[in-house]
């Protein structure tokens, strides 16, 4: 992590008025940002602690801050997809295992969420292979990578990997199409001995049929499902409560890991 | 990642039956493993590959599984304390951003487990700074996270917090101490601008004290409190339904962000 | 239930297009409704079977039902507070055993949700107490009971329960204002032997206030605090899964029985 | 509802001495009560007003209460199947706005546990009649129903709904058989125009085989489908949280109401 304490040209931030109002935006002393609480020349942020409090046109204060992994997700990403959240994406880095160093693939890359995260994870050792048809889901994958610095951690390929994947003895693999029970043996070869494999699906049917799948498959195993919800809470002395509305439904997560087929 | 395929002496191998029989022990050529479903010579394990089948001494076959963090985390450690589980660890990692390299705070180790956790994600160049004032549960912490090969990456202190913290510049903090508003400027003094930190509670009072301590103290900001449930789910072609039972809370995750005090 | 299957001029119907387009209102045989699917002539209704299908004026169909009371509760009343819902309603219901015949009490009517809820249990035999000090609250709650005619099973008084509630040996209560712990005495008066009594609150603090107080009263024991969390599902063959979109939180529920004094 | 507050000879009592120690039972002055914390001389209950406490053997105080219907659900019921749970009954219930006085089918008995819950609504000009093939259900619900004086507000037939039901113009039916898709012509008919119907399954895939199986029959429209959720909580001053364990799964619920089919 840089450790530089003062904002300089270029440089992300995370504009922070309050909870509804955050941007990040990289920082062009020729420009102004301007929001419905005030405008702020950007030039007088340069040198600036991160942190620290500037005042809007309007004397309304921001904070200006270093922006993290989740702010880049949240606030500076563009998306064309749905994406896998914070809280599915979390357990199923956890439940991979995977650190500095790690082999990753990936296949479905959509806006680029997950792979920035995994990005991050197997940084500056590992790679994230990852897999997408779509050329336009590639450009803007790449382009939100790029925010981060995590692209050179990323090699993508505009590829099915119904059709084969280039790479063997993969430390892990994160899958979110509609059907990887149709590259089961692909991916089976891709992956190194017990390597950890982690699906994401919309609906339960989708569940369903991959445990068939795999069941007739005999390469994977110790497969696990389930669902992460997540409450909000408003925290207020006296007046604490849960979020009046919340998401109901992202996804179902499915782990396995790679078995050896008997002959 | 290790890449070697076969099982040598000394390993941690995940044996596994079925979703209740797994076990992580290391491979002694001089022992047997005993379960209630037969026994398993460890000697035949070695040369073996790692995700293949072997049987025990009843017939019933066993995989051998080189084992995860999960695994480890699940079957592996010894445990003291109420633990930070998987579904919460794993949002508290993203939420903070760190990666390999990050120097990172840690009040409150109990049995190592989010120790562990952190250690992974930041090695081989990054270090876990981790507090702790019961002697006890030092040497648990340490002894877990030797199978893992992380102590190199952990340094434990047998000290609070609330006294102070020898570091600065910290990229994050984890916190699962139970009066973590006692500590706030430490904290504050350890971290580096706009670093994030996570705590985690048992109960909703203590969020509230939280929220009013730093209220007071200034220097954090951008709070949010969130819980995470997690449902598994029985998957069986026509008859897929969650689990009856779950883990109905585990705790409250609190993120925030530093912020400079104003003079 | 009225067993005629015909509908009549005056009768209440639920129009039906489709899940959001749903409205209940009265058939005046000299009117029309319009929706922005097309326009009905409400006096083509009369004699229509319930349940039949009838065209708009632009050909698509709109079903006539007899509305249910949560039809009357979701599309008929109108509503100026927030209201209790189905879910936690249904619940109260059934832990206070409340049924025809059951003269209960209730304290804060809002726009009557609840307040028609119980007076169609206690119907025909029992009445609903209900207390509630903003005027125009009363005149609203008496505007949607009558719809379902069950103003006559409710007595509604413009009254606070903190200062006083007239009735003796009520079987059971339903609590749903801010400060309860300043009623219990009152409560405690105007409840019989064992009687359950049932309190909503949006915030956890509140709850932790009515546990001490009763604590300190004595005159309630067996308490219990729930909360109920629905979700929805969009079923379609092959691709069921949750709503994207929840109520994340209504209230909490707590429940506690009478328990007499000791001198 | 009784309105005698003070303890006969042959009355049920519930006996509470904490929230694991309740039970509901029958009393007779010849006998004595006894539990792992002291036994209580039944006689001594005899003319004792409701809700005050009595001494137990040891010094170790009871309370008695009168039961309400949540007591003999929880304490006082024999059981032999899986149950609808009180948050599932409760929803059902006000879905289907029955009262008292209202006609109502219900398919798959079981011990007898929504049959009671439903006669106690509808008691005591209404009627359920309950459908169960299994004759020793059969006994048990009536055992079960005879504890609260409910058994003369309910019919049970040893038949099965996908042979035919005898009778007509029902205000609602509650079906908690595996495979109500063969029953639904059967159902359309003893059905009153708009009535509703609520199904009961503990599996995602039968709800997707009912909402299949009602497209093609076209006798039910505006189906719903939910799952509802309770959370216990531990209340505490200062150390407030949900309970570790939970429920996580009862069954799903689906509500449809009766249309016209177009000839």
């Amino acid at each position: 992590m840089l450790s530089r304490s003062r904002i300089e040209e270029g440089d992300y931030v995370l504009i922070l008025i309050n909870r509804k109002r955050k941007w990040v935006i990289r920082v062009d002393r020729s420009k102004k940002f301007s929001s419905d609480k005030g405008i702020l020349d950007l030039n007088t942020l340069i040198g600036a602690e991160y942190g620290s409090e500037v005042p809007l046109s309007t004397g309304i204060k921001a904070e200006i801050h270093r922006p993290l992994l989740i702010d880049f997700i949240e606030r500076g990403f563009s998306r064309a997809t749905q994406v896998i959240y914070p809280k599915d994406a979390g357990y199923m880095i956890y439940m991979s295992g995977v650190s500095s160093g790690s082999r990753v693939l990936e296949a479905g890359v959509g806006s680029g969420f997950l792979t920035a995260t995994i990005a991050n994870i197997v940084k500056p050792h590992g790679k994230v292979y990852a897999y997408e048809i779509r050329k336009e889901f590639i450009e803007l994958a790449l382009r939100n990578l790029k925010m981060l610095n995590l692209n050179e951690f990323v090699e993508i390929k505009q590829r099915d990997v119904k059709e084969g994947i280039d790479e063997k003895d993969l430390d892990a693999a994160f899958i979110d199409i509609p059907d990887p029970w149709e590259a089961l043996n692909n991916l089976y070869q891709a992956l190194k001995p017990s390597a950890p494999i982690l699906f994401f699906f919309p609906t339960i049917n989708q569940v369903e049929k991959l445990y068939e799948a795999i069941k007739e498959h005999k390469g994977f195993s110790d497969l696990r499902c389930v669902e992460i919800l997540l409450r909000e809470y408003r925290v207020t002395k006296g007046m604490t409560r849960p979020s009046t509305r919340m998401i109901g439904h992202t996804g179902y997560i499915v782990f396995a890991r790679k078995r050896k087929i008997s002959p």
